[in-house]
């Protein structure tokens, strides 16, 4: 295989718009080299076969999403952390896309699923701890339920964006932090 | 067009079956009539196209997905409702992997998002206006947090099941319903 980081970057990235575009059964090695603008079989040199192509994009799709370390620098707030994540998802939409059609292809491969829930899983305790270690206020269940109230709100702004409308993100945005992260815990 | 409408109800449960195993991109009207056992050509006497077909699927979705009335019987509490839904999904997989298969297909045909944004915000709004009607603690904002958080638990649900392993689902319920939905608002 070979191992040129940024061609490999760039065919991974070439491979997200292709999901994003037209779905998973429509992502082949050989779409990817035609989206990437490289010879047909560059992307075989760089994936043995295309299940490792989707655990490698999995991995690629956490790299671009990384938050902007600009947007941690000062007093941390919850509500405006919140903030720059939809505006990062508004920006980077086909690499969303590109997470949900992985999601859904992981209910047909047991390999990926196993790869999904580690990668995904030990975000979330990474949340979760960084949160707390902050001291940022509200408890370990405020943060699982803020994840679930951001996934539940992503997916309807990236698959139905008019659903929302009539109930503005940054209202709903303020009343999930106020009531499912208090000060003190809600008991 | 045929409108027998016990037939066309099986095609579209064959369509919802293909859907989830498939794919959007595996969804043909031959695969339907595969699926459901009946001579090639069939679904064509009852779908005009594949747009038509997707549509179709959606209503019949919302079909296979209404409460049991028997679960609305006695004193209500959004907690056990809450409770119910999750286990219908869980019984109807399928339907639900098929809703995100048709989704995703909405972020590439406006038409097909125009109806399923038509769609899910008057589900939402009687939704709401269902919970208010009947007196049930919190308002509309909290009614709405917790149609996302329940999105967000229903896509890891189906998506990556381990994820919430060490999170119980019943305790997240819990919480979800009392700091979002509580007894007086929490202004």
């Amino acid at each position: 295989m070979r191992q040129n980081p940024e061609r490999r970057a760039a065919l991974l990235d070439a491979a997200i718009e292709v999901l994003a575009r037209e779905g998973s059964r429509g992502l082949t090695l050989r779409a990817v080299d035609a989206e990437a603008g490289v010879p047909t079989g560059t992307s075989s040199n760089y994936f043995a076969h295309r299940a490792q192509l989707l655990v490698q994009i999995l991995h690629r799709t956490r790299e671009r999403l990384a938050p902007d370390p600009a947007d941690l620098q000062g007093p941390l707030d919850t509500k405006v952390l919140l903030g720059h994540l939809l505006r990062r998802v508004r920006a980077e939409r086909s690499v969303h896309i590109a997470m949900l059609e992985l999601r859904l292809e992981a209910t047909r491969r047991p390999e990926l699923q196993a790869e999904l829930v580690g990668f995904q899983g030990a975000e979330l305790e990474a949340n979760i701890a960084w949160h707390l270690e902050n001291g940022l206020p509200g408890d370990r269940q405020g943060v699982v339920l803020v994840y679930l109230a951001m996934l539940g709100l992503i997916v309807d702004d990236l698959t139905v964006p008019g659903l929302l409308e009539s109930h503005p993100v940054e209202g709903l945005i303020e009343a999930m932090v106020e009531r499912l992260l208090p000060e003190r815990p809600a008991d």
